[in-house]
This record gives structure tokens, C-alpha cells and sequence, in this order.
């Protein structure tokens, strides 16, 4: 797929604030001052300054021909329906394409805010030209979006990508739905640093939770701290064998990680791609990628005004 | 998509022995006494004969517009191409589609045998109408086969669908590539056959692995065997975690599942769904079947000559 040369508005709907920018072909033209969600009651005040706020983004750029929404939560893609936005009060069976549709004019396209991530890293990022995509955000919890033969696939109820629900061993620690192993149990932040505090412990170093971000663990693994090391070397393991049956049920090209725990780089990269080699036949191995993800907050904006710039051409 | 009003062949090319089959929309018209490889010496003089048999059955069927052919190894789908067949000697890079093509003078498309397996259930089978759909033949190993947006799914290296290797354990038994925690080293029928003959013995019943067979255990279980019953539910808890993950995933419709295991019936079909629905969300789970095959012995011809037939069209 070539540069899109369509000007569109991508809105990245967070837990506490609404961000807007403008694009145009993969390139961020500008952001506006981010929305607090808290300052308007309900759905309907929000989605009103939103079309306020895209309307006076079209008096400076007045091409804008599509809007595209990530939102966190569950939706209907093709009816552009909002389920529910768990952290969003208020925030459920809102239909957010109709209502920002009519009140702009202009064609908008609603997505769940991982897919949105998956999508700007294919289109214009780190797996750009690649075919078969498997992006996650390592954060307090791990999401993830597929691209499948060059397309967003979104599974039978837009559910598709829950990453950090697989699960690494059928007798492990419950996830959140009870679901044993859970992969987001092991290497989520909040898990990562109790693992950490543990790991300090055993060695009879005293560290708190707020001691153990993945940054602070890779500092010390940088300066030579052989705890820290050695966990970033369980966490490959870890995350590298749901990284290693993603790739025997997929077989992808890429696998792209952003978020905290990609951060640390080698650290995390160099363990996790021998693991997951480790853990595969050359003929799968051979043609996979793992890399660091290219966007990080701008993903949200640059997917969604990618994905609404693409669904009309 | 409607049923295929084209007739085509299917080949079913196994270890031992090459099936044939004419079929149109589904429906297996006839199938020819099977060609055992051992009797050719090499591709060339084997692809001979199915060349000549194909002949054979145009003289009967003369409408007959296309071959599927599915074979037990990694193949390149759009060359037609055979990479590696471990089980049948000399066939090794042995360009299949053009050879046949070239004898027959009929299009032809090569294909992975569990492949062809999940399209027959998705085209005609258990799973026709669906889009997203995850079929698994158990047996010695685990094959698996993708129908994902309604089409075959192949993956980067026509390699996807490996859901035997995907590892439910990530400290767990080694696979066949030292993958930890393989899921077809806990569920394949000899595995399982070494699981049960230990579980007697712990409770000092002597049987031999040729006693437990997934038909032997399954059989015990009916007749009130608590010990068998207790082995059906420990598969299902192993099984249904790689479903689980899948679906997590994938989002699918439905998984299918066919071979030993699966002919226990409720015995492994009604744990293994509350197991799944156990590990998932009610978005996922709500929309999720977990099916048997409906076709045994002919998925392969039904499936090569289905795939066959709608590729012309």
C-alpha cells in the first residue's frame, strides 16, 4: 500500500482525556490540546466538542475528509458502535459513528484503540510493507491487534487481539476472568514489578513496588545488576512463549512490541528473540520479525486518521 | 458462498497411500481404489499414476474441471509447490502443480493436508456458514487449519495452523522442536495413552499403552471407569487451554474438531466447553462453538476437491 494522500483526523479516546491531531500519509500535520473527559457529562457534551474541536481544525485544514476514533474498549466496527468504555462513565451502547457522522458530515470509522495501534504500525511503522502483523502494548495490561493478509482482522464480535489473556501455563496465576496463566499476570507492570520485589527479596535486597518500573529494572540491568538481568531474561521467557504459539498458530512475518517493557531495548529484545527461536522450526523462525514498535503516543492518532483516510478510498 | 455446481477431483496424499475422489458441491460422487507410494519409485512415476487415474475418471465424469491435492508436509500454495514430504520418500522439492497441470491439462492447487481438512467443515461441513473458524484433527499429532474473513488463512510460510506446538506450559514438556510445553506432548494419542497408563497405576491398575486408546478410554469411561473419566477431564483442562488461548486471539465463530479424541463424544466435548468457557470473557465466549467434525476419512478429498472447484470460479 502506497502513502495515503487523504487529510484525516484521528482521535485517540484515553481513559482521562481525548487527544486530536491531523494527518496525512502516515504524517502527524498537527495535535490539538488534549479533551479532559471528566470536564463534560456523558457521551453527548463530549462528542459535541469533539465536532467542535474538528471543526475549527478544518478552517486551518480544510481537506479533512474522514475522522477515525480509537476508543479503549468494545465496539462494533461496521456499525461503528461504542458496547462500553469500562474506565469512560457513562460511556455505553453509544452509537459514535452516527452521532459525530452527523454532526461533521464527514465519514468516521470507530476502533478499538489497540487494532488502531496495529494498524499505524503496519501502514506507516515499524512492519510497514509486511503481510501478517502481531502488534502488542505492554502496559499495567498487554493488548494486541492482527493484521492478516494486509487487512485489520477484528474476529466475529470485534474482540479479536486480547494478547494478554492467552495463557503460558494451564495450571498459572488467574487473569481477570478467572482464566488460568493469564500471560498478562506475569508480565504486565504492575505483576513485573512484584516479580521484582521478589526476586530482590530472595537476594536480600529490600526494593519497593515503586522501585521496580520496567525503566528502573532496565537501569539497573544496564549498570550491571545481575537481579535485574535475570529478570528481564524471565520475562523473555515469559512473553516469548505466547510470542512463540502466536507464531505456530499465525505464522506472521512480525511481531511489534510497544509499550514500557519494550522500552528496555536489548535487554528485553535480545533474550526474547532466542527464546522464541528456541521455541520454533527454522520454517517458521526464518521468516519472523521482532521488533521495537515505532510509534508510541501518537500511535492512537496516526491509526485512526490512517484507518479513516483508508476506508474511503 | 452457495454450494459449487463444478466437478473436480480431490487427492488425499498420506503416508502410505494416495486417495482419490470426484465430488461436486460437497457431495463425493465417486472415489478410486487407493494408489499405495510405495509401489511408484519417486515423484515422478507416482504423480504418473494419479495422471492416469484422473484420466480414467474423466471418462465417467468428463466435466471434471479442476484438481485439489493435499499433502502431510509444508507446501508453497501459490507455486503448487512441495517443500518437504518427511513421511513419503523423495518428495522433495517437487513442483506438483505444474507437472500434474501439464499431464491432466486441468488447473490443479496444492495444499497442506490439515488445511484442506478445516475447508471441507467450513465449505460443507460443521462449520459451514461461519467466517471464523479453527479446525483441529487430533491424532498422533495435532494439525490445525485456519478460516479466518472466510478464507483460508496460510500464513507467511504456508506454515499457520501448528496448533499442536503451540505450549500450554511455559516450563511444560518439549515438543518436537524443543518447544516447552507443546500441547500435542500432553494430547496426542500416545501421549495421552502414557498419561492413562500411569494414572492406573497410581491406582494400582495395570494396563498397557496398547489398552488406552482414546477408544479403550472412552469405552471404560461409558461403563463407569471413574479413572477414565478423571483422563477425559485432564485432556479437556490441557485441550481446552490452547482453545482458550486461540479464541482469545481469534475471536472465532467455532472451533471443529475431528480425529481419535474428538469420537469420545460428550466425554471430552462437554468438559472441554465448560473449560473454555471458564478461561474466557462472556463477549468471547458467547459467540463460540466448539464442534465435531462432521467428516472423518473423506475431509481430505471433499476438502482438495473443494478447494479445487472454487478456485476456478
Amino acid at each position: 500500500m502506497s502513502e495515503s494522500s487523504i487529510t484525516s483526523v484521528g482521535i485517540d479516546f484515553g481513559g482521562t482525556s481525548v487527544k486530536l491531531g491531523v494527518c496525512r500519509g502516515g504524517e502527524l500535520l498537527t495535535t490539538d490540546a488534549p479533551i479532559p473527559t471528566a470536564h463534560f457529562a456523558g457521551p453527548a457534551a463530549l462528542i459535541g466538542e469533539m465536532a467542535a474541536r474538528i471543526a475549527k481544525l478544518r478552517e486551518t485544514y480544510p481537506d479533512i475528509a474522514a475522522i477515525g476514533v480509537g476508543v479503549p474498549g468494545l465496539v462494533d466496527f461496521d456499525h461503528g458502535f461504542v458496547h462500553i468504555l469500562t474506565n469512560v462513565p457513562g460511556w455505553k451502547h453509544v452509537p459514535l459513528k452516527a452521532i459525530l457522522g452527523e454532526k461533521t458530515g464527514l465519514p468516521v470509522v470507530v476502533e478499538n484503540d489497540a487494532n488502531a495501534m496495529a494498524y499505524a504500525e503496519f501502514r506507516y511503522g515499524a512492519a510497514r510493507g509486511l503481510n501478517n502483523v502481531v502488534a502488542l502494548t505492554m502496559g499495567t495490561g498487554i493488548g494486541g491487534g492482527l493484521i492478516l493478509n494486509g487487512q485489520l482482522y477484528r474476529g466475529s464480535g470485534c474482540a479479536a487481539g486480547e494478547i494478554g489473556q492467552m495463557s503460558i501455563h494451564f495450571d498459572g496465576k488467574p487473569g481477570h476472568y478467572g482464566n488460568l496463566g493469564a500471560l498478562e499476570k506475569y508480565t504486565g507492570n504492575k505483576e513485573i514489578a512484584e516479580h521484582a520485589v521478589q526476586r530482590y527479596a530472595e537476594a536480600h535486597v529490600q526494593k519497593t513496588l515503586e522501585e521496580c518500573t520496567p525503566k528502573m529494572i532496565a537501569d539497573a540491568a544496564k549498570a550491571g545488576d545481575d537481579i535485574a538481568r535475570q529478570i528481564w531474561d524471565e520475562i523473555a521467557d515469559w512473553l516469548g512463549t505466547s510470542l512463540s504459539s502466536i507464531a505456530w498458530l499465525l505464522n506472521p512475518d512480525a511481531f511489534v512490541i510497544g509499550g514500557g517493557v519494550a522500552q528496555a531495548g536489548d535487554l528485553i529484545f535480545d533474550p526474547l528473540k532466542r527464546k522464541v527461536q528456541s521455541m520454533l522450526s527454522t520454517v517458521v523462525w526464518e521468516r519472523l520479525q521482532i521488533l521495537p514498535a515505532r510509534y508510541s503516543n501518537e500511535a492512537g492518532i496516526i491509526g485512526n486518521a490512517s484507518l479513516a483516510a483508508d476506508s474511503i478510498v
